[in-house]
């Protein structure tokens, strides 16, 4: 006998679990195609020297690598963003510009496992390249907005910040040269906290005054404006400043107008993303119930998708949907359904000389678009019924002799443990209708 | 500058490929789900033990298989089925039984590349495990049948047999322990002819009368009917192969009275399967119009799932949807749209004073359920009209200066290049109303 396990880091979806995926992906798929992305996919496995050196030291070490059968060194992708740079680069004239693609796939990342983390995930990115356009980044935010809101999620903030704010204000600093490292310390901010962040700072060279103005800059919080204000001191004369801070105020004034209201849009100078990529805009994406979830849509505008695979400049903005990290903070809030079936209605079959009643019945039914689960059986009623429960079926028909031969059904609602009586006349489409008015009256 | 490229044997899907796969996972997820049949997931990655020595020794050398970086030996998976054997060994009593799983997800396999075969393909299974049931088998072929019914596809035709027929007339020519590799032989004939199989089965000792019988068996055509007397007697006083064609005829009966018709349905002794694990009924599924393509949906019953992982014998029905074998299929008969964009509508932005009002449109329109792509540059319409002609969008909706101030809009087909002058009078809802209904009646 051999162990069934999954390796570490790794699991199975149960159909609870799988149902609640599918549904995010549904929604995402539909929101992103609603502003005419489009989806592409890439494989798994890539040539090596697609992956290595195009995250940081950490990917390149997580990276499952391997020669495969004819001798070539290949890797499993960790991420969608690179394989969409190699796409972009080898299609890009097929594809015309400017190119909004969405991919939703797994990755893989061989992780130390922590709570929550696990070696292969799903992302769901979305991006338009070949334009600098502020229509493209404005209607990130728009579509990071509508996801969450047709997710059901009402308390949710976007976190907007711009690189070439923070640019202006190291330029002004006369620190503009360092501006990677003291990036990536900023970005620790909210983990090791203001203390840390300022010592490794000095650590760096930095003077005790600059560290200050960095420092009373990510802190900044407040309305839009308020900070918007804020940051229009910090950045001083500097041009790059400016320039980030009137794209930032446009950008806000446009999202409101859009519709994005409720305070779920904030400037937020703390959000750096560590990634060297990012030119423009930044954005991250927390639930205000879970702030210490971390951000799980994330992402930002780019000067250059594809640099070493074309000579073709390729900007674009872009973002991620942390998927795998949303069904967790879901399933934290308890907002995950329990049910294991995607079916509404469950068709005991306790008669067998009746099998091809049940058939017809189970057939009109998908046929008027209500999904149905016969028994395969002709078991006691009660056990199928305790499965139908466990299940997480929201209604049963139950049909019996007496039933059929009255042109009858009781229509069990399973969650309210209420039972109604159909009255169809044997007429198939009187039970459909009812059963779909019946269904439609419970959501 | 790194060359971008696929490997050998991948390939990556653009807008106009990946939306005819989406369309088809959706219609395939919908109809799994209208039996009951539940999602699942599994890792990509299983320890190597578990996919080893599973399916045949081809797929043993084409497995994907390496070290991870915690020294433990791993493997892509080649198919869903050994997967799942594990998932419902490792997962049962969570589960239930009689349990109905669906899985559609990629596998791997480092086979020779030829035409149409990939080393990356998608899957899309459904089994039924836990039961005997002749119910579950009927379902089987009531949902192959809804499958391509739903997909559009007119002319298909599901080929069953029962493995339990052959095993009857094998023994009735006192072969019955030889089965598997006479099996094997039949298994070729539409493939290599009559006369090579002969051939084989004399070499495997076969004698000429018992041969002449098996390809008599294997070369039976016509109506189920017909057919199924031929195997009756055939198989002779066997119990084993009685009980087989009984299978058979009820279930042909009931499929036809669940409304599989039209000739949809064959008995076909010569569908054996190469697989040993199958023990009752066998299918495979050919579209009439391309009958080289082979089966694009396989599948049949099986005794024992998960023996190798559990005492607990897992007895179930199941088959597998070749998703890129039928979109090939699909591609050769001119069926599939060349559309590269999910959206119906394409808004050219052309004044760039008018950004607000067509963030507006937009947002109206998108939240009527239109998705719509703003093109997010204020280019000349000529320029922006050839990209969404290029891209395949049905429609174009224009409005400029003039006819903002006028309430108008003048709504492109871009298909049969002709305009229609939208009233509005400035009222967004109007808009909405005017543009779904123009949608709905093209469709």
């Amino acid at each position: 006998m051999i162990e069934p396990r999954t390796l570490k880091g790794f699991r199975d979806h149960l159909p609870a679990q799988a149902l609640a995926r599918e549904r995010l992906l549904d929604i995402a798929r539909r929101v992103y195609r609603s502003y005419g992305f489009a989806p592409i996919d890439t494989p798994a496995l890539e040539y090596l020297e697609i992956l290595v050196g195009k995250g940081s030291e950490e990917t390149d070490r997580q990276l499952y690598r391997f020669r495969d059968h004819g001798g070539r060194d290949v890797g499993l992708r960790f991420d969608l963003t690179v394989p969409f740079a190699r796409f972009a680069a080898q299609h890009v004239h097929e594809l015309g510009l400017p190119f909004k693609r969405y991919h939703m796939a797994p990755v893989w990342r061989g992780e130390n496992t922590q709570r929550g983390r696990y070696r292969e995930f799903v992302q769901c990115d979305f991006d338009t390249i070949g334009t600098t356009s502020p229509v493209a980044d404005l209607e990130m935010v728009l579509v990071v907005h509508d996801l969450f809101v047709a997710i059901g999620i009402e308390r949710f903030t976007i976190r907007l910040n711009d690189r070439r704010v923070l640019t202006g204000i190291l330029t002004r600093l006369g620190l503009a040269a360092r501006g990677p490292h003291v990036l990536r310390s900023l970005d620790k901010l909210a983990k090791v906290g203001a203390e840390s962040v300022a010592a490794e700072l000095a650590a760096q060279g930095v003077g005790a005054d600059a560290a200050a103005t960095l420092l009373e800059m990510a802190s900044l919080t407040g309305p839009p404006a308020t900070v918007l204000a804020a940051l229009e001191r910090l950045v001083g004369e500097t041009e790059i400043g400016r320039t980030g801070v009137a794209a930032l105020r446009v950008l806000v004034e446009r999202a409101e107008q859009g519709g994005v209201g409720g305070g779920r849009l904030a400037v937020d100078p703390s959000i750096a993303r560590g990634l060297d990529y990012y030119t423009g805009l930044v954005l991250e994406t927390f639930l205000d119930d879970l702030p210490t979830l971390g951000s799980v849509c994330s992402g930002g505008r780019y000067d250059d998708l594809a640099g070493l695979y074309t000579k073709q400049p390729l900007p674009g903005i872009g973002a991620s949907l942390g998927l795998d990290r949303l069904l967790a903070g879901l399933e934290e809030l308890g907002c995950l359904d329990a049910r294991e079936t995607p079916a509404d209605v469950f068709l005991p079959y306790f008669d067998e000389r009746h099998l091809v009643d049940y058939l017809r019945i189970a057939a009109a039914l998908r046929a008027g678009g209500v999904a149905v689960e016969l028994y395969p059986e002709p078991r006691k009623l009660g056990q199928q019924l305790k499965l139908a429960a466990k299940r997480g079926f929201p209604t049963a028909l139950v049909i019996g002799s007496d039933e059929l031969a009255a042109g009858t059904a009781q229509w069990k609602d399973l969650h309210a443990q209420t039972s109604t009586m159909i009255d169809w006349h044997g007429d198939l489409a009187v039970l459909v209708d009812a059963v779909r008015s019946g269904l439609s009256a419970r959501h």
